[in-house]
């Protein structure tokens, strides 16, 4: 199957029906007919609230070290819809392709897409295929849109409302390894490096923790902007001041190693497969020993703390042992990281 | 505002938030804090399922008569949704923004689409905005996605499954006025033509057509691929004969004068406020009667029939007095028409 999408691939006649159906409509185990909506056939608990997400992805390279595109627009998807608190219910695909993109790597990044649905429990439905010409799209650009449904009980986690004094913060692991494999894969850098991306869906381990806990207030997965954006939105939103402890915080060695050459903060790297729980002071404990029990929270740890003050910020006590501020990141970071 | 979007834009950080407050928070109506994924507040009906459509929009130019990209996105989605005989809830919004794009320009757009989910009574919700370096996108691309509710009463509208002998199809007005719109826009054509696109939310009219009948067998939008594509798919799903007369299916006459110079079929052509709809022998006048009170439908007629026959086929009887099989497009018709 040597072949290329051309433009009448993108014309919404036979073509078009020819591609979708090779590529797309088996592997996402969506039936015939085609229409252009989907009909999502799990009922919706009564009394829950529908929640929706949607992401452009448009990361380059396209495939890179622990994952691709595709991976990265169905975890990422499913991650927001879970630290929303909500369930994944089902998740609609929109594809913006360049002229002359190999057939075959399209069906590398819809199996991909696949296999990581059906191993975060959920389902690919309804999608669409547009083609642009040679050089007016860089390849292949992915938009995701995810529909859950939340249950009342578990209403306001993204919201920080809840947030209080003595909450701790709890993050799934080190930080950093993303945006480092992303990097390190394209062509035009210098260095290589062994670094995974961590890309991964946190649904099973979202629920676990929401299903078994009552103090969880707040859930946020750090993707653009890192652990940095996040912790600033969250003093934003819940008008706190947090602590952070520097040396709490995992960082992996190559990528400690890679930032220190390259002058990167590993606070503000993306990330795709980390978040952090802030959960209550009763509480954070057992929430910490269930993140651990989780393949995707095995490196758990305590990273912080909610504390009393007039004016929000994000302290960090580092590793010297001195204090400074942790800024909302500014300015040109990496691009198209996700 | 002489500003124009920046790779910080993209950024997730300071930028980023800055760029999505100015431009989209408040014309969407998109409330505090700005969080990943958004809990739609009205309740689905005890019994509705939940409808999802998503697609991308990679409009060339971003303006044109009678509308412009943020607009088509908006009423695209809106119109998916509706045909189905579902509800739109909200719709979701993803941008690809070209470095260097006009902020000006993103102004005007998101207001297009701001003023569009008002007139169809429907919100912006949860969106998504991405930078790509120059010359890595073509200015702007918009994906929307849109969530709606199925009453019982109202499913297998898009799957054709009800279609019989005896059914009439019924227009609401003419053909191809969006493509030949435009086609006209494209600096590089060398035709100008006043025609509009007709570019408009059918939600209100789907509305009072499944609201007040109930024998509507099939409803579809005629988007890319145009009537032929979709009379095509129609009588695939429903293995049936379907006869169109030519005479009644009402073309402008700017647009068939075009079309004979361009050597464009109008029946292939997309549009983006116009739909098909199969009603019972017995009810069709009705529904036509329903139409042709509503804005969106004042130029409704009845095109063609479902008769019987073993083979599936949709066949033209001509304005000369013959017959031709009306074949799904093939090949490149127009790209970037939506």
């Amino acid at each position: 199957m040597n072949e290329y999408v051309s433009l009448s691939h993108g014309s919404g006649g036979r073509q078009s029906r020819d591609l979708i159906k090779k590529v797309f409509t088996e592997r996402f185990g969506i039936a015939e007919p085609l229409t252009d909506s989907a009909i999502i056939d799990e009922s919706f608990p009564p009394g829950s609230r529908v929640v929706i997400t949607t992401d452009a992805y448009v990361v380059d390279p396209l495939f890179f070290p622990g994952g691709d595109i595709g991976k990265l627009a169905v975890t990422g998807t499913i991650n927001d819809i879970a630290v929303s608190g909500a369930r994944i219910v089902a998740i609609a695909v929109s594809f913006i392709i360049e002229e002359g993109f190999p057939v075959n790597d399209l069906v590398k990044i819809a199996e991909s897409m696949a296999l990581e649905a059906e191993r975060a429990g959920t389902r690919l439905v309804s999608g669409d295929t547009k083609v642009v010409g040679k050089g007016k799209c860089d390849r292949l650009f992915i938009t995701t849109t995810g529909t859950g449904f939340l249950l009342p009980q578990h209403e306001h986690i993204s919201s920080g409302l809840k947030v209080t004094e003595g909450d701790r913060l709890i993050i799934n692991g080190p930080v950093g390894n993303h945006a480092i494999a992303v990097l390190g894969a394209r062509n035009d850098l210098s260095f290589k490096t062994e670094v995974l991306s961590d890309c991964r869906s946190l649904n099973r381990l979202t629920e676990k923790i929401v299903d078994n806990c009552g103090e969880i207030h707040f859930m946020r997965d750090l993707t653009r902007g890192g652990l940095a954006a996040v912790l600033n939105e969250l003093k934003e939103m819940a008008k706190c001041i947090i602590t952070i402890d520097e040396d709490s915080v995992p960082v992996d060695e190559p990528v400690r190693g890679l930032c220190e050459v390259l002058g990167f903060d590993p606070f503000s790297l993306a990330n795709e497969g980390k978040l952090i729980v802030v959960a209550g002071k009763n509480e954070f404990r057992k929430v910490l020993e269930i993140m651990r029990s989780d393949p995707a929270g095995f490196d758990s740890s305590v990273i912080g703390e909610i504390v009393a003050g007039d004016r929000p910020a994000v302290i960090l006590n580092t590793s010297a042992g001195g204090k400074r501020i942790i800024e909302l990141p500014s300015g040109l970071q990496l691009p198209r990281i996700c």
